[in-house]
């Protein structure tokens, strides 16, 4: 480490990477397949077909090949927001004045205002190959939602979002934002769709989640000819195409022989967090490094510390596959007193047998804590970063202020998924003191649990 | 140019200009002093010292000097967002078909959205070197005010922001970002004021402007121990500092032997226009090169294709000093009616000069004509662009249009100073279709015009 390290670690463009990196062809233990709810038995392709894209199906259910090519389309539209820059902390090193080195991993200078465009994209690609109209999707905070409309506006699909209701309501901009890309976006629940309407007459009052969205866009999709179901985050194809986070990353690392002792990323359903760490969990996999893994989630909804490892339902219509991974229940709705996304009742089946198997560990900060590192690096680093993002900040900087503590001069990297411009409902909260803290007690997980699916295999 | 051009050229942060340049000193003709309104005399320092700070004054009034060294904190803090990217249109030249190699320059990936925090941070800067308690200012769209919030967080100074009234209404997260980083932010024209309380009394419906948000932001930094007032535009001093952007493109077009025919900048007050161009006409000037310069501004606020010529008033309240510059006079109040910026009634008494001498043209553009361009522009270059940008998007497309039918494979140059995601009710409005133009009339000018200072010199 001899060089001076700049502020801002650029690849040049080649150096960007050709290939998206499957941890699954590095795990000893496989995630447990999805399963068909009908037959309870593992989904195959032809089971998928009438949801998702074909080429996608094949990299949902491919355990084995190591690296995808990335098409070449795709490499050309990466060209025109990546490579995201490695950001070195000094401001906010200096200020806390903490011997760690910091590092971010930015991945908000896109209009999307976070990483989700990675994937977007992709599924926008492989959609458009296979002749598809369009495709359906939900959206929580609103980030993938945009990033889907900006990647199917570039392939000229029609693109259909459901909208989570409290964010739709909490981010009104968002949806202009989609609608200048051409996108149609419904809040959900909506009186659209078949469940809907059932969650609606339930629940008149509900602010929606993540688990009802996904069960709407899915009805639209297999409801609708020439339409396809995409996902922003949990499916492994989707931790596939984000790993272009975390090689972009270690490339970066490696040109100023940086080794970080410990990642840190925010964990919602596991796009950001698996796309960040899969390159570097292959390397412990492999057994040729090691380092400290760290998940941050919202203590509002803490699938990894407080959640079970069980099958469950990835909606809350229970009419998607079932997959195992540490959940809260797909009933369990998350207060909607939570800003931002990061709401989703479970985990990513990746990052959740990685996480069983003690490749990783989680932590669960509440929001009140959350938003003071969000404000306290934006006013260092410059940059407004977005309430999932700041989940991760939080963490690096109470490990920042561990080694201060202990003289530690560790290497600390974290994800900055995204921006919050479009979070300010949520910072007016905050600044005006208004904002609190909500964690479910044991007795509403209690109750959510003995709803889980009974499964064996 | 037998190298291939990368979408983004990114300079390394050695590559960023350490200092600034000073395009008065190659000027033949200098810009018009400033004068005091009290006694029709140039301003001297000694006039200036109670509004603005003492270093600031020194720039200001420097004719001679041809570059002025940066600062090193003020380096050290550019390293935070900058060398901001200069990027190869390539998606928007296959969209358009056209011949023409056409390049932006983007200045919107930091906090404040903008250019604007390139002088903020140099003002800020010398504002706590001299001691300040803080500073006061006015925003129009709200770049401004964010950027020096930042600015003033950082250097642990006071900020109190006039924000022009409709802005304040049509931007209300705006205001939200600026008290994140710390800030007061008052609309404008306001009762805290006396010119604020006159104004009022006098058009009690008014939507505020520029104008008049300077004539109280000046007040309350003079009626206010250790307080001065900054500028985010219009003053020679922060054309120097914006010099970046263009001593920035300059370098990276030289990188890659790239010579541009035609330089393009959206004109407000000047900031942004006077920062890329300077360097540019620099070389005309001193007789090294020849460029096509064109301003574009709003057909709403037409200061330089419909202005005069001549002394007037920098503010509404008319306690400003006089500047020589196009202007549709201090009393002109642009329709709320336009989005966004580029509302200020004046202009850079640098850049009048200058385009008085033929150095630079001017085009007036139409907001539906530029809210189309700037959705084009969104949809496959995938930044979503503010409104003042999107003026220079959309002469920098009827350009590479004439290229396409005369087949002429011109390189064009354009100015991309900030993103939209704070103007989503704009867009909305584009959106729907219920955008429409405003466009002042000759006999709405003459009685502006007619109340012009009557200043000999």
């Amino acid at each position: 480490m001899s060089e001076k390290i700049p502020y801002k670690i650029y690849l040049t463009e080649d150096e960007i990477p050709t290939k998206w990196y499957n941890v699954r062809a590095d795990m000893k233990n496989k995630p447990a397949p999805l399963i068909n709810p009908g037959t309870g038995k593992p989904l195959t392709l032809e089971d998928l077909a009438p949801i998702f894209c074909e080429d996608l199906n094949k990299q949902e259910l491919d355990n084995d090949t190591q690296y995808f090519e990335i098409p070449e389309e795709i490499q050309k539209f990466y060209k025109m927001y990546r490579p995201s820059p490695l950001v070195r902390a000094y401001f906010l090193e200096k200020a806390l004045g903490t011997p760690a080195k910091i590092y971010y991993k930015f991945e908000g200078n896109n209009t999307s205002g976070s990483h989700k465009l990675n994937s977007a994209i992709a599924q926008a690609y492989y959609a458009k190959k296979q002749g598809l109209k369009g495709v359906t999707t939900e959206t929580g905070a609103g980030q993938w939602g945009t990033a889907l409309s900006m990647a199917c506006s570039y392939f000229d699909l029609d693109c259909r979002v459901y909208m989570v209701k409290c964010s739709y309501e909490q981010k009104p901009f968002r949806r202009e934002v989609m609608r200048t890309y051409g996108a149609n976006v419904t809040p959900s629940p909506s009186m659209t769709t078949e469940v809907g309407k059932k969650i609606l007459a339930e629940f008149p009052n509900t602010t929606g989640s993540l688990g009802c969205a996904i069960s709407e866009a899915v009805e639209a999709a297999v409801t609708s000819e020439g339409y396809r179901y995409v996902l922003g985050s949990v499916l492994n194809q989707v931790l596939l195409h984000q790993t272009i986070i975390g090689l972009e990353t270690q490339t970066a690392l490696k040109k100023y022989n940086i080794k970080p002792d410990m990642i840190i990323g925010c964990a919602g359903g596991g796009s950001n967090l698996g796309g960040l760490v899969s390159p570097f969990i292959g390397e412990m996999l492999r057994g040729e490094a090691k380092y400290q893994v760290i998940a941050v989630e919202p203590a509002s909804c803490p699938s990894f510390t407080r959640g079970k490892y069980a099958y469950d339902f990835c909606d809350t219509g229970m009419i998607c596959p079932l997959a195992k991974m540490y959940t809260l229940g797909s009933q369990f709705m998350p207060s909607a007193n939570h800003a931002g996304g990061l709401r989703f009742h479970g985990m990513s089946p990746i990052l959740s047998q990685l996480y069983h198997d003690g490749y990783m560990e989680a932590r669960a900060v509440e929001q009140t804590a959350v938003f003071e590192a969000a404000t306290q690096f934006a006013r260092v680093e410059g940059i407004l970063p977005a309430p999932e993002s700041s989940h991760a900040i939080r963490v690096a900087i109470d490990e920042a202020l561990k080694c201060k503590e202990t003289g530690e001069e560790k290497t600390i990297v974290f994800g900055l998924t995204g921006t919050g411009y479009f979070d300010l409902v949520a910072y007016e909260q905050f600044n005006s003191k208004t904002m609190t803290d909500t964690i479910p007690t044991d007795e509403q997980l209690a109750e959510s649990f003995a709803k889980l699916p009974k499964v064996n295999l």
